[in-house]
């Protein structure tokens, strides 16, 4: 990796870049984002990773989904049918294949291949309840789960006897089962996470009925450790249950794990959420480990992003003792199950298993490598075509100024928050993808700057009107 | 259905079956269940669709899941790996073959034919978000999802600008939802539902922190009507949030929607857990009709169950007004998302679309008439042998004795509860399967009464000594 080790640690761009125009989460209210909608019907600002709301205005004119009814059958002859169906599936097929290639805004390697479990898909295989202990329904891949838990276990450290954890639906399912699990050992707990955190972490503090603090960040994405420090003096007849991001949905960010809370061990709970980096940090030379070594009490993953996979599903890991405490003492899991969902998709840990079998640790670095190599290449290429970027050291999350043209922005599949935009770059992205995305966007920036230069001639002949 | 008309309202098994000797979730700790494992440890005793809990007991000695181990790719050469991996498969799928036959237990449709779709499991589909506003990331699967939400709209009657809802991971996720958005439409609200009812319901009390009531329940497993009056009447100070069973999940025994509350529409909300039978129910003459021209707030079904599909998914629906009021009035949502997970299974609305275009209502309402007329059948035949049982009038749930040899429970498959067991009538049980499912039932207890009545023999040899 020796290759990469010009990254600089926070490459900072021009201050108007960084701070979004638009108002954040924390001071918007979903009337205010609506309104703005309404404002700006040719540019919808959609949030990173997410849909727009469902809000108060009852009209949402932009980017709704159009439906494919049903067919009923009874109106159509059975060749009809399934003549009707084969031309929906295909259509699709196409347009799931354009689509993917030209996909660069979110974290999910698109570059998977899991054609000898084709045939699995016949078979309805489902996880329900807790992964350790079979159930009486025999259909399920449980052998298969654990391995991939020792796998992770033994990434982060903890031994097999002293760790719990399951293949998830998804990031959000183990942020919401690590928040649960920080709640449950220590009920009075205030849950403190940076504002750049993903929303799955507060909206759990609200399911949960939790207070919450909502930290500051520095410019680089980092949670700011003074206002923390701050929070948590000022908080100290209370436990702390504190949020670590492991890289941030927009930029990338790494919070530093080793800061001292000033809290005795039994008086906090840190949940880890390694979404997309938390599969890639342990392959990356000088990052901080993340390791169960150090006194935290849960790590989710996703599966879909680094590792890549048809299905969205995820990893959550805590130590043992604090499920047994679950269990026990508070009763949430009804004394039957510790997971968030009942019945668990049973093809994700097949995936998962596949593909750490075929690449092993050592295929993962070189796959960790190449990200942050083709990252650091978008960016200096970004530079030099003089698009203003950032790039965290610790992260493959090209951050940049939002291109103009809505149209490019659909067709790339760019997640944008206010005024930036970002590339994660996946092993799925290569070096000849890159090309073409920055030729286009470059093309795009001439094309909005030619028009504005334009309009101030159209402007100024109006002006002058017959003068010219 | 005329020929299935002989079904009985509820046709009683003698008490000691129907009160089982276990004490139930309710008043067992989950220390209590633990004893009991380590006590009998030949025959856990398995909560329906339930693995057994993780608990203070920090061995548990029954159905420890083995792993399959990630092999590391890096000890082996390539075409070594590629024949260990394929053998690890084909094992697989031959073991998934034989337990989807011999299958019985659990409410899981395992009929299903998705060929045509296979070639999409090459491409990572995830409706990210709300499923009707499109986010960014283009490869999604959404068309689908609202033509099928808007199927469910016109089975459970409701207008297509007033509902929302989305395609949900398994029954409990809607479940989730469903009480979440009651307590936030009633956040003083208390929770009643009947203790027959799906542990994810208290367990979405537990997390949610709400005051919640567990009614008793009639013979039948409905909800004791009388009990839930009493409740409502003495708390009349605090709005309700009620939970009715369409179907219970040990005895498929569903709650009467039509009683009164007592209650102003402004002071309750009703959740409905259909999560196999809401999916029947609309099919079964002189059923109760579930639908949103009565006030109810929500309703939750399981995709997998009654449909049928590889990967557990189900379907949440409820008012849109519902929904309004939650992301502008408490947030929890973030402002930005309406559903409790993030990142979505697109391959799900896809299954459901297919089956909805190929079987229509009339081939579901086969499918029901045949899984009614099956069940009625195998009680026939139960009944016939010997066997005491009891059928619901509403439903595929056939509940008789538990089974004694622990290794027919295991091989059929069968979810049990204390002292009864039942099997879910799909469309995939055919007439065949229930003949040598009932012959092998028979001889099972056949030898469980040899083997008992020899003993008496053996002891009475004992006690005689040299006499005999």
């Amino acid at each position: 990796m020796e290759d990469i080790l010009p990254l600089v640690r926070t490459a900072k761009l021009p201050s108007p870049v960084l701070k979004p125009a638009v108002p954040r989460e924390d001071s918007a209210s979903a009337e205010s984002v609506v309104q703005q909608q309404d404002a700006a019907p040719g540019s919808p600002r959609l949030a990173p990773y997410q849909a727009l709301p469902v809000t108060k205005s009852t009209i949402i004119t932009h980017n709704i989904t159009p439906a494919l009814p049903v067919l009923e059958p009874g109106e159509l002859d059975k060749e009809e049918l399934e003549a009707r169906i084969n031309k929906v599936i295909d259509d699709y097929k196409e347009k799931l294949q354009l689509r993917t290639d030209h996909h660069m805004g979110y974290p999910y390697n698109l570059d998977f291949d899991y054609g000898p479990l084709e045939g699995l898909q016949k078979y309805c295989i489902n996880n329900l309840g807790d992964p350790f202990i079979e159930s009486n329904y025999g259909v399920h891949s449980r052998e298969f789960e654990i391995g991939v838990l020792q796998w992770f276990a033994r990434l982060w450290e903890i031994e097999v006897d002293d760790f719990w954890g399951y293949i998830t639906n998804c990031g959000t399912e183990g942020n919401l089962h690590g928040i649960l699990v920080g709640r449950e050992a220590l009920p009075d707990g205030i849950l403190y996470a940076s504002r750049e955190t993903h929303y799955s972490i507060f909206k759990a503090g609200r399911m949960y009925r939790m207070d919450a603090v909502k930290v500051g960040t520095l410019d680089s994405g980092e949670i700011d450790y003074d206002e923390l420090q701050g929070h948590l003096a000022a908080n100290a007849a209370r436990p702390a249950i504190i949020n670590i991001n492991i890289g941030t949905t927009v930029k990338g960010a790494v919070d530093d794990l080793d800061r001292e809370t000033g809290y005795t061990e039994d008086r906090f709970f840190i949940h880890c959420d390694g979404a997309l980096f938390g599969m890639m940090i342990p392959f990356v030379k000088r990052a901080p480990m993340v390791t169960f070594k150090k006194p935290i009490g849960s790590i989710s993953v996703s599966g879909h992003k680094f590792v890549g996979s048809p299905v969205p599903c995820g990893v959550v890991m805590t130590r043992l003792r604090y499920i047994k405490g679950v269990s026990s003492d508070v009763e949430y899991l009804n004394s039957r199950d510790a997971t968030i969902m009942g019945s668990r998709n049973g093809h994700a840990p097949i995936y998962m298993w596949y593909t750490f079998t075929r690449k092993g640790y050592e295929g993962l670095r070189k796959d960790v490598e190449k990200c942050l190599r083709n990252a650091h290449l978008l960016k200096s290429m970004l530079d030099t075509a003089g698009v203003r970027t950032m790039l965290n050291e610790l992260s493959s999350t090209v951050v940049f100024e939002r291109p103009r043209e809505e149209s490019f922005v659909r067709k790339w599949q760019l997640a944008c928050e206010g005024d930036i935009a970002h590339v994660v770059v996946m092993p799925n992205i290569t070096i000849r993808k890159l090309e073409t995305f920055v030729q286009e966007l470059v093309e795009s920036r001439a094309r909005v700057s030619v028009a504005e230069a334009l309009k101030l001639a159209e402007d100024a002949r109006a002006h002058a009107g017959d003068e010219e």
